[in-house]
This record gives structure tokens, sequence and C-alpha cells, in this order.
């Protein structure tokens, strides 16, 4: 493909994702194939000579275009959102001409100095504690994902506890090995049962254990100093070690928020155990003022702090947003430094390496599209973004509040999602009988393919998650969803 | 910003591009920026109020584009390449639109399929054994970086050892963990003084010991039968339990190639020894059937394979491509299933879930711009680049070669890379004054910032590496390359 060529695809391709966007309320919102559909349609060997994108093109429209399930269609209330912005598409091109893997700074300067830049913008925005700014201690840095922000401060953590906590007991480097042989089969990493399981796999990569804390319904699903306190005892008693705790700034199936002051208070005696907040999607909503009374109770009392700008914030994926309090725990658990890594910048401790702060050693410059959309939005254009989808989520909670004969809702709605039942016939919420016919709901709506929702079991009861939160969502698709989803509701429920 | 500004954004863009490629031999290699350039250029607050794309594009050119070290100028010489290709680009644009975590099948069904069909492609054009495709017990899955795919390996590979080789020999569940726990401290991942530090960092993420086996410059840096077997039995004799092996096919400092069949032979007795193969560079070369004598020896006998598209096959960062032989050991140490995640289609076993073979949960559609440069490029456009570019590299061996009385070559040339001293007047390669002349030529040839190539350290000898491999590599700049660092050499050395 000469220059000229990829003038013309290029052009197009900016066409063809206007085009996208504009036709995605008549799109299928999960894709509409059989497993294994694709392998049916193309060859098994790559082509031998090379052949011309119009082809190529023509294939990718009608044989991987319709395999795809459109994470902005309105009708996608599943999970949480995938946001994507027209200046975050900007950012991922120019940063795909740029091809470097930056894990040092001298591989490409500009990758290193705006990631930190635009990190510190978003830590003011969302007013976060200032221990994790990076003019201090501190520091901000994009990771791929939630689950590899937890599994780097894991890691971290496990180290530090090791040596701090284990080794710093004994005098020879012979005890000490010894000591940390030992101790690593009884080290524990905690988070409460409603956790999105990327704290349980961090814990199965870092090889430790891993002790999921009841919550309950009344006290809205929320991790508790005291539930915190008798968990911990328990394993203390055990002789096993907590190192690591993930808390929730809204968790996965409900959007609950654990009690951060009463986990501070608890921990206070156990200075070397890592406390984690995974924000990964409620983080997004702290650029509003009216959304940071969820950092209370925060203040300098945790180590790390994670939320994904790729979730609700307008940047595709992937961007997760990764703050710690002690940049230097991650380096010590993470920096090895082979001779042909050395460069006269990095030896003189110039500059910071992500490479040390991070899993893998090379990394794409994501801070790019960040900057555009914070520039091109601004942060009042942030807030409006999080005010309306919000809203439009809570227009469906209403509208389920409003047949409380038909609709129970299973958790306090939180950031414009809602979890429900749909109640049996003289019966209530939470019973066999409801959890059947909910069932039943959830089964046909998947079928018929018209929405997308995810369904989930919270301590027993088989609920419905409705969510939204795409730049594409609109008041009127909402209205519809429910319209639609009241009415196989009804149907299912007198069957 | 609104879809026609985002067109007139998206053909600027394009055009852009295509001009920064255009003047890529204007610019220079490395940015010639200070440590904290940026952060004096730009405000310490993201801007309230949304600005126009033609500002920040403004600020794009003047404040982050010289920040840049630009991998595809000519004048790169240093790492290892990280290529881009406009159909490439095109890839990760489409890939951007579509935003999605496809942690599921179900999440984009295109996507999964895609790359197990691509890296299927993959696989027969490079001649892998056949135990890595997806047709049985193997599967081939997009990481992001070689890093990436040694620890997942290792993970793997510890808790099938720990199963298999530990547990195993218990009866009660109580006496398996007791023996699990106390194996922990004793796993050890090996690979050679050569292999790149990934492996080590991976063990310290899988929080395991890690042992570097010697090579020697008569052995052309491999790691040899024997060598691993000394290794091993000295390992077992302490006690220790060896589970892991990373071979390297062309490591970091002098694209060294281990030997796989005397490796295999040694390990046959120890079946529960994960061999993983670290082919990141030099994967690349086996699109060629004259570079595939490489693959000696592998055969079915390994358990992983990794080579990066995104180094030197035309497919911007990132798109490492790993193979396994047996795809449920990866499930068996990663899968975990909360009902937030659970769906029919999954659920019914019909299909891979990625998310099951990584760490992260969350992953791109890499597989779009692995497709477009596979169709648009064809296998023998992928050659062309592979022996173009070797060809180039070459040139610059035989310059070297040439000189004798003025430069010693330090490890058997390969695939385009040429690893070389400076020798001091009288003296001879390895020798003190050798290594001192060698180092002021490589701090003029930083300082002076004309070309980018990278130093190491092989076996205590100071040596400089020259490679290339970007598509915008030429004869003719890697001629003035030689003549320049000729100059230097002979300035230097005369001084």
């Amino acid at each position: 493909m000469d220059p000229e060529e990829y003038r013309k695809a290029g052009y197009a391709a900016i066409d063809y994702i206007i085009d996208y966007f504009k036709t995605m309320d008549e799109r299928k919102v999960v894709a509409d194939v059989e497993p294994g559909y694709l392998r049916k349609l193309l060859p098994t060997e790559m082509p031998a000579e090379p052949e011309k994108f119009d082809d190529v093109h023509r294939d990718f429209e009608s044989k991987i275009v319709p395999g795809l399930t459109n994470w902005q269609s309105p009708n996608f209330l599943a999970f949480f959102p995938s946001n994507v912005s027209y200046p975050s598409m900007l950012g991922e091109l120019y940063s795909s001409a740029f091809s470097a893997p930056g894990f040092n700074w001298i591989c490409s300067p500009a990758m290193t100095e705006l990631e930190t830049i635009v990190l510190d913008w978003l830590a003011k925005q969302m007013a976060l504690p200032k221990c994790f700014l990076s003019d201090g201690e501190g520091m901000g840095i994009i990771q791929g994902s939630a689950s590899e922000s937890v599994i780097t401060c894991m890691v971290a953590a496990r180290d530090r506890y090791l040596r701090d906590a284990v080794a710093a007991k004994y005098e020879t480097e012979e005890e000490k090995e010894e000591a940390i042989a030992s101790a690593r089969g009884k080290l524990v990493a905690f988070a409460s049962d409603q956790t999105h399981s990327s704290t349980q796999k961090a814990a199965l990569i870092a090889g430790v254990r891993y002790i999921a804390i009841p919550t309950s319904a009344e006290e809205e699903y929320a991790l508790t100093g005291a539930r915190l306190e008798a968990a911990l005892a328990e394993a203390e008693a055990k002789g096993l070690m907590p190192f690591f705790l993930t808390a929730s700034m809204g968790t996965t199936a409900v959007v609950a928020i654990d009690r951060f002051g009463e986990i501070a208070e608890v921990t206070k005696s156990r200075p070397q155990l890592w406390k984690h907040i995974d924000a990964a999607y409620a983080g997004a909503a702290l650029v509003c003022p009216e959304h940071q009374h969820m950092l209370d109770g925060v203040e300098d009392n945790y180590d790390s702090f994670d939320m994904n700008m790729h979730k609700w914030l307008l940047v595709n994926f992937d961007a997760s947003c990764m703050y710690v309090r002690r940049r230097r725990d991650l380096a010590d658990a993470l920096s090895v430094m082979p001779p042909y890594l050395r460069n006269s910048v990095s030896d003189q401790g110039l500059v910071v390496d992500f490479r040390d702060y991070q899993l893998p050693l090379g990394r794409r410059f994501r801070a790019l599209k960040v900057w555009f959309v914070m520039r091109t939005y601004g942060s009042s254009g942030l807030q409006e973004h999080i005010r309306r989808t919000s809203k439009i989520g809570e227009l469906f909670t209403e509208r389920v509040r409003a047949r409380a004969d038909l609709f129970a809702i299973v958790a306090k709605p939180r950031l414009g999602l809602t979890v429900f039942q749909v109640v049996a016939p003289g019966s209530s919420a939470g019973t066999e009988a409801t959890n059947a016919v909910s069932k039943k709901v959830a089964a046909r709506i998947e079928k018929e393919g018209q929405l997308y929702l995810t369904s989930s079991t919270v301590h027993g009861a088989f609920a419905m998650r409705v969510v939204t939160g795409s730049p594409w969502a609109t008041e009127g698709a909402m209205e519809e969803a429910y319209a639609y989803i009241e009415k196989v509701a009804e149907e299912e429920r007198s069957e």
C-alpha cells in the first residue's frame, strides 16, 4: 500500500466510521452469528500475493462487521460501557503512526511526559488525595486494564510485605530467604464477595491465597470495617498473613461502595497491608463535584487507586488510570535493568522509566488520546457526558420503581445502574419463583436480541442489570428499552 | 467534536501521517528535549471548556511531535525495530471505533474468531509445529508483548507443576495444600544469561526463583543441552524444583539461538518442566523458508512459542503472537468465572473466551490490523520486507568486516544485527583498552544524535549493536551511517 492508496483508504475509513456511528441505532446490538461462522468464510492460509485494499475492505464489511457486538448501540445495556469518541480515535490513529514500545523515557520522551501530565490533570479533576500526584512520592500511570493494575499492585504489595514484614525480622541472608520461602504459602489477599473477579485472578497470578469477605443487602453490599476486622482476625489466628485488600468504589454487579473510612481505621494497626481502590467504572463520576463524596474516608490512607477512562470517560479501550502513593513500591518489585536497556538519562536518575511500574516492558502512547479527549471536551464536557448518561439510566430506574407490582429493585441504584428482578405473581423479591420468572425474562431478551443486558446473581437472587453510558445513548432509546422489558416481563409472568 | 469536525480532522490526520513518513529522513532520530521539557509547556490543569481541535493540533505539532523518538527513521539502529505500515494503521483506526473489551466470544465474536484464524495463518507460514494450531489442543492468541506472554506461560507452568508434580503425590486436601505451600519457595525458572530480561521479570511477578545459565562465545552464546543439564542437576541437588525454561530464538544482545534439539533431549525426563520459546525478534524471519532451519529440534517438544509481529513484521505495537501446545494449561491456571460474565454460548462450551488465556480480562481487537497487513502484503510481501531489511543490515556487517583493523565483531552477525567493538590501537577485541575506546565512540554517537544505536555488555565486552528493519530503512542511509561511525571510531581512537 503506497501513500496515495493509504490516503484514499484512510479518508474512506474516516467516512465509514462516521456512517457506522450514524447508523448505530439501526444495527443489531449483539452480533447475529454462530460460533465458528468466520472460519467458513475465510481461506485456511494467508494469500501469497498482495491483495488490493478495496477487496480486503469488501470482506471486512461483509464478513467482519456483521460479527461485531456494537458496544455504542443505545440498546447496549450490558456489563459497563466501553466508550469511544471522535478525538479519542484520532489519538489512537496518531499513536499507531508513532509506533514505539515506550519502555524508557528516551524511547519517546513525549510519551512518558504527557502521560504524567494528563494523569495529574485527571487526579486533580477527580479530587483525588494529593498523595497520588506526581510532584511528591506518588504517580499516575496508564495501564491496559483494571486487571493489570491490581496484579501490578498486588505483586508490589507481596514483595513489600515479604521484605518489610517478614525478612526484616532476620539477620542473615539465609535466614531471610528461609523466612520468605515459608511465608509465601501464608500470604492472603482480601476483598468483599462483590469485588470484581480481577482481584481473585491477580491472587492466582501472584501465587497467593484469596479470601472473599461476605457483605449484606442491609449494608448495601459494602465492605464494612467490622466485617473486615473479623476476617483479618480470623486469618491471623490461623497463622495466615494478610498483605493486600481491594476496596471497591462501585462493584460490578451492583455498584456498591465500600466504607473507606472504616476500612482505613481497621487497618491502621497493619501498615504493611496494601490497600487498593478499584474504581474502574464509578471513578469516572468523580469528575463531577456532586459525586466526590464517594471519596470520603480515602484521604491519604490508601496505597493505590485505579479507574478506567475506557469505560465511561470517552476514551476508547484501553486507558486504565492507576495511581500509587509511593511509586518506589512498584519499582522495588518490578525493576530489572539489563545492559541493553541502559542509557545515560536513566542512569543519572533524571527521568521515570515506566517499564518499572508495570508488568510488560513495552507500552503504547495512550496518553495522546487521553489528552485529545480532555482538551476537546474540557472538564465541563466530561461532566456533561456523565450527567447526561446517568440521567438516562435514572429514567430506567424511575420506570421500574413505578411498577413495584412487576419489578423489585435488588440494590440501591447508583450512577445509572439498575439491578432488578421480575417478581413472580403472588410472590416477592428473592424467592425461588421470582428467580425462575426473572431467568425466563432474561433468556427471552437474550434470544430475541433486541437489547443486550447482563444478568448476575446477587446473594442468591437472579437479577438483571441495566446500565448505559455510551455517547450515543438517548432517552428515547431507553424509554423503548423499558417498554420492551416491561412487555416481556408481563408476558413471561402471565404464562 | 461533531462528525464533520472529525471528518476534517481525520482527513488531516491521514495527510499528516503521510507527510510524517515522507519527511522521516529529515527528522532527528532521538527527541532533542531535556527531561521535564513538556511540563514547562503545558498548563497544570485540564481546560474547563472545550477547545477547538485546530488549537489542540497546533500544540500537538509544536510540543508533542518534537518530543518523539522516531523509530521508523533510517537512522534508528537501536534495540529492535518497532514496525508500522499503512494497512496496520488502518486496522488500528477501525479497531478503536469498535471499542470493546473483548473478554468473551459474545463481546464481539469477530474479534475472537479472526484472531484464531490469522494466528493459524501465521503459524503455517512460519512452519511452526502443528501442535500449535487451533484445530487440536493448541492455540494462538495475541498478547500485548513478549513479556506478557512469558508471564502468562510461567504462571500456567507454575500451577501445572504444583498440581501435577507436587500435590498429586498426596491424598488429602490438607496434605496437598501443605505440600504446595512448602514447594512455592523452591520453584525455579531457568534461562540462559543472554535471555531477555522479561523472563527474570516474570519470575519476580510469579514469585519464583530465577537462575541464569552461563553461555560462551565459543558456543555462539547459545544455551546448550550440556549446560542446561548441569544447571538442572545442580538445582535439583539443592532441593529446588525446576519448572520453567525460556529458550531463545534470537537473544536481545546478539540474536543467539539456543540449541532446541539438545534442550528437548535433556528435558525429556522432566515432563513437568514447561519449555517456552522466546522468538520475539527472530520469529519474524520464519516467514521465509530459508530461515526455517532455526526451528530445528523444536518439533512438538515445546509448550509455548512467542514472536512479536510488532517488531519486524509490519504491524504496529502491539501484536505479540503467542502459541501454546495445550491451551487447557492456560485456562486451568487463569480461569475465574463470576456470575456477571456468564452467558449461554460460553456455558455450552461452544467457544473460546480469550480472557482465560491471558492476564487481563479486557482485550483490544488487534487481529484486524494483523489481517489487513497479511492480505495487503501477502506472504511474498512479508518475505520481501524481511529480505530487504536483512540485506541492509548485512551491508553494515560487510563494511565492518572490511575494516578488521578498526572493528571487531563480537558475535556471529544474524538477521541483520551486527554487534561490534572499536579496537584500541595495538590492542585486540575484549581488552580494557578496546572497551574504553568503544565506550567513547558510543558516548559521542549518543551525544551527537545523528544516529541512534544501543550499546550492551556481552560477557564483559562493551559493544555497540546496529540493526534496522524499518520499512523506511534504505541502503543509502545505512552507507551513510557506516561512514559516520567509521569516522567517529577513527577520530576517537586516534585521540
